[in-house]
């Protein structure tokens, strides 16, 4: 499977405006709620459904019984009342009698444990007496809806994720590796099978990587990490062959709507980059954890805009008011969810949708948040906000559709390197993928600058600026292509247990940071790993820094200290350098720096060239900026605190969601949680 | 199995004082070691002993061996020296032998491994290999034993609980699901299977809801409330089926001697209210966790009181001195024992027995306390203390044996509202069902209320206050005859994430609180919840305490703000509300308040009733009030404090422990740990 | 199998100075990398290599084929430059053809599950699939290699541990059961089976003591602690019976070089002492944990020399920079490498050898520090120590070779007690062996006594003082053997939970405690225990010590107070003890007493016997005294401290790494980390 090509964009589905509204399951519920449902959707601007998420049961109750007459009057009365259909597949969760007659559509766990029927997202990839009816299931659908007045968009299963252990998937695994790797030579070298005994002698030795066999302690501890790497990339593709099975079912009868399958943001399963190719536009549900900075969902809507090469996206849930599934389920303020919905559309999203517009009234989501509650009130503050808003995306009209972002930013996000940190054993367990490539997203954002968050295949020439926070793996032409941003003036950025393995996991045989080496100027011998609790003070130029978790200690060979350890046995040798290469610079941060001092560091490399937005002193207010296909540039300022924050303006401009104009240097409030859309001039 | 009827009390074993004694196990020991046991028996006043719990391997050592020597023995010896014996028929533990042949009877657990021979209470109540022999066992032992002049009682297997989840279970659970539910339609309607695709077509196809199917994290995360709330309710049934068989093969040879099972008070596996019609008469063991207040024993009492209509019922074990199964296991302090044993009397209790007469030598509970330890002595301060206490109860005599409290205050405790809280997702696991209840028990306890603990199926009328904490379910007619109580002058209290769903744990289609939305008048359309650590404050006249947890949205539609929130954006909407309902009221406290927020509502409310007690201004001292058959009216004052209090008496009695008079408005003082048992005049 | 016999001191492999080296594993690498490999060797001081440990898949690619090319060119290559080889039957790691055609050589864990091919330390000890190869290869590797001039010794296996749950397990253990019990009757009677009707009629009726049987919450929580301590002995015996096969096979074809296996220090799962008696010599591999003080392994060297009758013992593994397998892997500092050691030599290692010579490309010990790292320098900091050390040993030369410890104090060291401590319920779980007996060593050791680390039934004739904590389990002899330690004027001490259980781990039917009440003049009737956070001052004349976790309420029968507690209703009453015995003391610590108060009551058992040190008051100063064969006395002096530490010499003495002399009464410094090894005069 190919990896995204450079200017590869997809296509979204076509709309006049922002497509508003979200996951519709009326088939719960009696007829008379769904003339309910409809005029509050009427009242709310709801103009967009997306139904049949989880209705295989009901429209296949047997394996040789189809009922489509549910669905078919859900998209009539759809398109009767002007509204659009983003239609499912319903292939994520399996139907009872499937699961009962062919027991191995049941996954088997990471414990080696065959389910029984339950829950949802709950089927093995290889298997065939799944992926038959599942593909099925699809091409019926495809056959009796394309063309449907009503039908916008194909909306593959549902956010895909977990894996399967079982035989048919070990047989599948053991087919991708021998396409993989050719030869059980080439994969004994791969995985390094000679340490502790594990050369291969037939590919059919080769085992699923789980409790039962290489891991202990749960899916992150693994014997063999090239072993568990490629069962990730098979699981990926695994899942995908699902996917793809199922969209050439649809294009069979459909070869226009566009198709996608809503993904989870930095959800770790799966390697979204291999799939993105293959979606006509991606989609994602956005449900941050409780008490994430705003800067949590941005991160995830760049990843999902860098999925097709810059295109806009669909936000395709996000609760209206509260998820159920945490400990700890907190309501959004006032004013949260409107902030939420258009910082999406300022990160790319050409889409708002919830889940759900109505609540289940029984099962595992009965407290998730709806659009319209239990007892069907429009009189409720939720309903209120999700209307008032419905209303101010009508003001936007389409001025946001088709808007791309003009970041001269990029950040690398490489699923294998957090697979390849986190399975392995040393220097530190405490160091997480996310918690770093979020320190350094959030540094660039909070300085003003647009970023886009690339797989490290992308094309890095349009970048001034690359930031590459722990990225473990380094494979192919990386390190010559960051080379050449430096060459020709440009920065890059890498830090701690960056260019440490190889696509297979294996230690470089030569000097840490590997093929980084020569680009950031530096030679790293060994790393110190401390708890949590031991901090290292760094000396940035006026600032000290807190440094914690992992501290390379750094000779330089050509590379200059930025920042010194001020502690320990290695104080006074460098913990941040940079390296002059050609007209640019290679910085490299050797250990993980509080919030100062990644800030500090971030904003000296964003300022060399010119890229500190005009706004970057408030740290509450967001800016973001999005072109549109006539080359309107408009410019989203988001205040994300609950006090208003009164600003200068740094060009003339026209609000549009109040229609207000704005005077260079003049005065420009925003309100608590407000927003301006400002078109500049 | 039908619900409690109202005067059915049962009928208790009849005695002339409280029996003394416990758990003794001969078996286990040399005939030398009996002498010496009988011997300190006779020291302490041990005049009763529960026998035969675990001998089962004992008694029938083979499929076709039965061999009573032992016991015989036993019985006879008891009879010939004066004691009464609690009889066991010792089938909560298997023998090996039984576990070997039969390998079903053995559990299959939630994770669906099948257990091997190992522990106790690992029975599989479906399965017939178990059923027969347990059921043949209880019935020979009647068969030999019936009319023994030491038999006392029937003690019927032992502390009941856990679950399989095996395929006769699944195949009991059908046959089970059929009878409750009639139709597929039934129970898909129920569950609200149209969530998730899960439909069934067949009955075949449910399968127990497990780590297997419907859940994740463990037994309180399901995708499926209903199914698992309907699991409860059918293991619940199931094993009280296993009592049943037993109870009827021991009255085929014994129509009279009063049966009963050990239960545990707050034991959230087993419904006790659908067990509760067929006991004779109800016991519980008391173990309280370390560090409990007085008042979780206390209401673990009134809730067993209340399984018989406010019969007595029987402490069936404590421990004499420290447990052994808890991580740390403190020693009981001098004094802690007697006031714990005449805690259980003041409550309602009418034997006071321990576990265990003598230490086990060896396995798990060889560390447990016990009245004689390893080297057999009299001389340590727990044999003293015991013998000691059982010189009191003979001073005592029959003077509490058959009375009755005279609660006008009821607490609603139900299984259904427990399992169907603690399994919801949302809003915040954070939310304990026993926490809460015992939170408005304590503050009721400590104001001086007499409390009954009663089902909701429990006739109301005799009650001027009824406190229904987290009642999550309401089911049938339970909201009118609340209604009823208010109307005829009465006060009822609900809390937050009460009158939430309906007997399959379904979300009202209507405004929370649901069918208690008439009675309290309010309404509620949405509800925050925060972390342990978020407080917000809520003003309560003069009083200001802390909320936590939950934070419900309250809309008066008829009730009155008592108490406001002071944070956040809902601050200054009601926290607490009242509702005057015909003469009577209806309060609702919409968050988790402390302590002295908890004490402000519920003392106010028994205010209104004159049911604040004389020495509630006293905080370590609890009071009860036991009626005798006679009209005898007892008043226990026992002192929590390690510190004497000095109490002025409200009314003129006298000791029935010391035979001291006590005059109207003279000192009354209790010592460290101190009781007195007032009969008043 | 049988206990050590006094004086059994095996037979170390002959060197004439300490063997510097380590594990070697060329077969992963290129010849090219070999050729540099050994240059670095030279440079570093390194002649000896631990070859083959994990090879068995290279050695034996199928199961009819023997392929020793590699080996072969490693141990010719080992000769042809003057290195010696520790060779390695490499059966720790199964091949992955023996684990897919046998599958029952494969695991079956705590939990019950077959696993299957994965990781190492993963064969079944019962299942002859796996014995059966195992000692064959064994056999080829001697025939091939005895008398190969590299040859110095054989490393059988390697770190031997887990357990098997199996069928084939359960058989063993039923025969092994057989062989301990004889009859069913004993055995009933030993694990006490009448407690929870498990009196088993046939032996096939007996569980392995699993999650699926006997146990709950984990390996530490059974009901039967007498199965659970058989399961425990039996699977020692199990493991070792496959380190005699193996020997065995050795044996037929090599009848002299000296055979080990490499344990683990205080390692739970396996009774070391069990083994002791069939190594010709032992060795450990010491990774102590982070933070650990520097008397965990000080303690763990102790101990391992004890296995022997002191004989010296080899170092076989240690780090030379960092672990990878802990959570978070801390870089030795400068100069810890020297000093751990040096401190290894001086508790009797006499050899000095790393795990790694050179760092894993790949898999999860690729991060593990190494002598030689990934880029295969000489100039790094960690091979710089590597070799400086190096040129230190040959220094030293033979001086220490065979060197013993001239120790009057012994230490109790006995896994029966840490299994029947750790696995009762009750009193406290918080108790843990390791702690306390660390907690007694330490003082000891830091009050400058040497201290010989040793099995309850060596020979206590030697010692001045015995130290026996937490010796929860008394057998056999050992009462009378300690009376005659204290008889001859000696001191014992033993501590709370010690004598309370017999070896089947039944409570001793007599006074607490047990069989050692005699010889401490006590009687305790009842024990308390409490939280972590629950101090009870403790009085020891001037001292006032805090003591935790479990206090014991002592009765003087003989016993004089020492000190008391201060607190709860106990205040007052003795918290230690002291019984004069004949010309001796037996001294008793009832509870967890704090560092201090350890340190207070071990300096007053010392000082008695003029065992406190020269050093005693220098608290980061380690001594340690060998004396050679040919009675000289070598005094070891370690600053475990980061600052210099200056003493006054309290004899005449050459410093044998400098060569400096050192005047008595004299100045006698220490650098930071420093080390000196004093011949005394």
């Amino acid at each position: 499977m190919t990896a995204p090509r450079p200017g590869d964009d997809g296509r979204l589905p076509h709309t006049d405006g922002i497509p508003y509204g979200g996951d519709y399951n009326p088939e719960q519920w009696p007829e008379e709620v769904w003339d309910e449902d409809h005029r509050l959707f009427a009242r709310a601007g709801i103009d967009t459904l997306t139904v049949g998420v989880f209705s295989w049961s009901l429209i296949q109750p047997a394996e040789d019984t189809y009922d489509f007459t549910v669905l078919d009057r859900v998209l009539d009365r759809a398109a009767a009342e002007g509204r659009r259909v983003c239609l499912a597949t319903g292939t994520a969760a399996l139907p009872p009698w499937l699961a009962k007659r062919h027991p191995e559509v049941n996954r088997t766990d990471f414990e080696g444990r065959r389910h029984r029927y339950g829950q949802r997202h709950n089927f093995c990839p290889s298997s065939p007496a799944y992926r038959r009816p599942a593909t099925a299931l699809a091409g019926r659908l495809a056959e009796r809806h394309a063309g449907h007045p009503a039908l916008l968009a194909w909306h593959v299963n549902n956010e895909y994720g977990g894996a399967c252990y079982c035989d048919l998937c070990a047989e599948a695994f053991r087919t991708w590796l021998r396409e993989r790797h050719g030869t059980l030579d080439a994969l004994n070298d791969a995985w390094w099978t000679t340490f502790w005994s594990h050369r291969y002698t037939d590919w059919d030795q080769v085992e699923p990587p789980s409790a039962l066999t290489e891991h202990w302690r749960g899916p992150d501890h693994t014997a063999f990490q090239g072993l568990t790497l490629d069962y990730h990339r098979f699981t990926t593709d695994a899942l995908l062959g699902c996917f793809l099975a199922e969209k050439e079912a649809i294009r069979a009868h459909d070869p226009d709507t566009p198709v996608t399958t809503n993904f989870m943001g930095m959800f770790r399963p799966l390697d979204y980059h291999r799939w993105a190719p293959h979606l006509d536009f991606a989609s994602w549900d956005s449900y941050p954890p409780l008490d994430a900075p705003p800067t949590a969902p941005a991160l995830a809507h760049d990843l999902t805009r860098g999925l097709k090469g810059g295109a806009p996206f669909w936000l395709m849930e996000q609760t209206p008011s509260t998820t159920a599934c945490r400990d700890v389920n907190p309501l959004r303020r006032p004013g949260e969810l409107r902030l939420a919905t258009l910082q999406a559309v300022a990160h790319g999203a050409d889409a708002a949708l919830y889940f759900q517009m109505r609540a289940s009234r029984g099962a595992c989501e009965k407290y998730h948040g709806a659009v319209i509650g239990h007892a069907g009130r429009a009189d409720t503050r939720v309903f209120r906000e999700v209307a008032e808003l419905g209303e101010e995306l009508r003001t936007l009209g389409g001025a946001t559709l088709g808007a791309r972002t003009p970041a001269r930013t990029a950040l690398l996000f490489d699923w294998d390197s957090w697979w390849a940190l986190e399975t392995s054993d040393g220097p530190s367990r405490l160091v997480r993928y996310q918690d770093t490539v979020h320190a350094y997203y959030r540094a660039a954002r909070e300085a003003g600058a647009d970023v886009d968050v690339v797989p490290v295949t992308a094309d890095l020439t349009p970048y001034a600026v690359v930031l590459a926070p722990v990225l473990h793996m380094v494979k192919d032409d990386l390190p010559a292509r960051l080379e050449a941003v430096a060459a020709r003036g440009g920065t890059v950025l890498a830090t701690f247990l960056s260019g440490r393995v190889d696509e297979h996991g294996r230690a470089f045989p030569t000097d840490v940071p590997g093929p980084l080496a020569p680009l950031t100027g530096i030679r790293i011998d060994e790393w110190d790993a401390r708890r949590e609790e031991v901090v290292n003070p760094v000396h940035l130029g006026g600032l000290t820094a807190d440094a914690r978790l992992v501290f390379e200690l750094v000779q330089p060979r050509g590379a200059e200290p930025v920042g010194t350890y001020g502690a320990d046995f290695y104080a006074g040798t460098p913990a941040v350098t940079r390296h002059r290469v050609g007209e640019g610079e290679a910085w490299y941060v050797a250990t993980a720096l509080d919030r100062p001092g990644v800030d500090h560091v971030v904003r000296r490399v964003l300022a060399r060239h010119d890229l500190v937005g005009p706004y970057a002193g408030h740290r509450t207010v967001e800016t973001a900026t999005r072109v549109a296909p006539d080359g309107t540039r408009l410019l989203f300022l988001l205040n994300h605190a609950s006090e208003p924050v009164r600003l200068t303006a740094h060009a003339t401009a026209t609000d549009l969601l109040t229609g207000e104009h704005v005077e260079r240097d003049g005065p420009l409030t925003l309100g608590p949680l407000g927003v301006t859309v400002l078109r500049l001039q």
